[in-house]
């Protein structure tokens, strides 16, 4: 069932750096799985967290060539009830069930999305109650498209398309707007999400080496205070030995 | 006669961070007279400016007590040519004649300014060309009003009003918008000024201990990188004997 929006309450996150992103799908669900689950036990930290984040494109290479083989189909409708038994997506099962294991909130970072209506690929995060049922889900708006020669070249759009919708869902503490990673770089998407009342805004992302010093702290601030909103944003741990260095920088609020 | 807006060419920009306001409003005014003809000649710099700027309130202490009796009349139209010869500002004489005197573009800081029409007053900037023409005005929209208990309590708008317009200006290197300080604070404003073309923003300021550690930096980086201009703001110097204590931070870019 919807939730109404609440009074902000403080509540507790964990934002999951996952990296080691492998060619086998299923090893990265897995991989995912174990580390969601350790995270909403709250071992070897203070308190068990009320909302659990994985980053950006969890379960596949990042690389515009990977989305179409690693992507699955979700079917979500906003405002529907979605059936997760009959869901075929194999990442959306695992997300749903590790939510409810767990009893905690989960935004599902993002994985490729082929919608079979329309043949498009998207970035798409989806976001669970604790109940597992699947609440929201939000396809990226901005992607990715950058050529900084000698530095990094890299084109979201070759096989992937831009969603056209805002998202937020209801939890009992707090409203909460989502976007995914360059989304982020155009302040619109923050301004709408505050102005639908969304008093936390949770991005998950996965920034590279030569943009990320330079813009992941200043535009989580920036919409932080224009906005005055929480902003917190979940980025995977560095792996230089994967096709596209994300780097995990440190969490802003 | 108004310049249509030029391609952006780099420029050098003398910032003024003229400290040490007295009472005495024709100290002030000579004060400052001084240091744009000093700061206009290259004097112990490498590049001779194109472009001087004040700080805000650069007539007058800083304090809505103030405002009233240090106020001046202005009387500019936009498009209108402005008789300076005529003008009831000896503030607005002194920028005019500094300018012309020093052939470089002059942005006045702001000084408290007496509508003789609507009997109400502002905090407005005034902006001259190489031949000391008053060629643009910003009246400060975001009235600065703020209670910190027992950091700062300050409220303008006791006897400010604010303005509703926004202003640019063209010169030969660039297509400037204006603000003054507290509007920096809200991004909309620095929006509207790139979509109408702006290259450059330059807000002069007085920036506080408080507010100005929190924001300085950030928000003139945040308004830089959303909007892809250059962003300058000027701050007075410290003056610690003053009833209001600006901050003098670094320049952002």
């Amino acid at each position: 069932m919807a939730l109404r929006q609440a009074a902000f309450r403080p509540f507790t996150l964990a934002f999951i750096q996952l990296g080691q992103i492998r060619a086998n799908k299923g090893d990265n669900i897995k991989h995912a799985r174990d580390m969601v689950l350790k995270a909403a036990s709250g071992q070897g930290h203070h308190k068990k967290p009320d909302l659990v984040v994985l980053p950006e494109c969890f379960n596949s290479p990042y690389g515009h060539v990977h989305f179409p083989v690693y992507a699955e189909t979700i079917g979500f409708t906003p405002g529907k009830v979605y059936d997760i038994t009959s869901s075929a997506s194999e990442s959306v099962k695992m997300l749903s069930g590790a939510a409810k294991e767990s009893g905690t909130w989960l935004i599902g970072g993002s994985i490729p999305e082929r919608d079979t209506d329309d043949g498009k690929i998207y970035n798409t995060c989806t976001v669970y109650n604790p109940n597992g049922e699947l609440v929201a889900t939000h396809r990226k708006v901005h992607l990715f498209d950058i050529d900084i020669p000698g530095k990094i070249t890299f084109k979201e759009s070759e096989t992937l398309t831009g969603g056209n919708t805002t998202n937020f869902f209801d939890t009992e503490f707090a409203r909460i707007g989502l976007g995914i990673c360059y989304d982020v770089r155009f302040p619109e998407l923050a301004m709408i999400s505050a102005r639908q009342g969304c008093q936390v805004l949770i991005y998950p992302g996965a920034f590279n080496l030569t943009t990320g010093p330079l813009h992941w702290e200043l535009l989580q601030r920036s919409r932080a205070v224009d906005n005055q909103v929480f902003m917190g944003m979940c980025s995977p741990a560095r792996d230089l030995t994967a096709g596209y260095h994300a780097v995990c920088l440190h969490l802003e609020e």
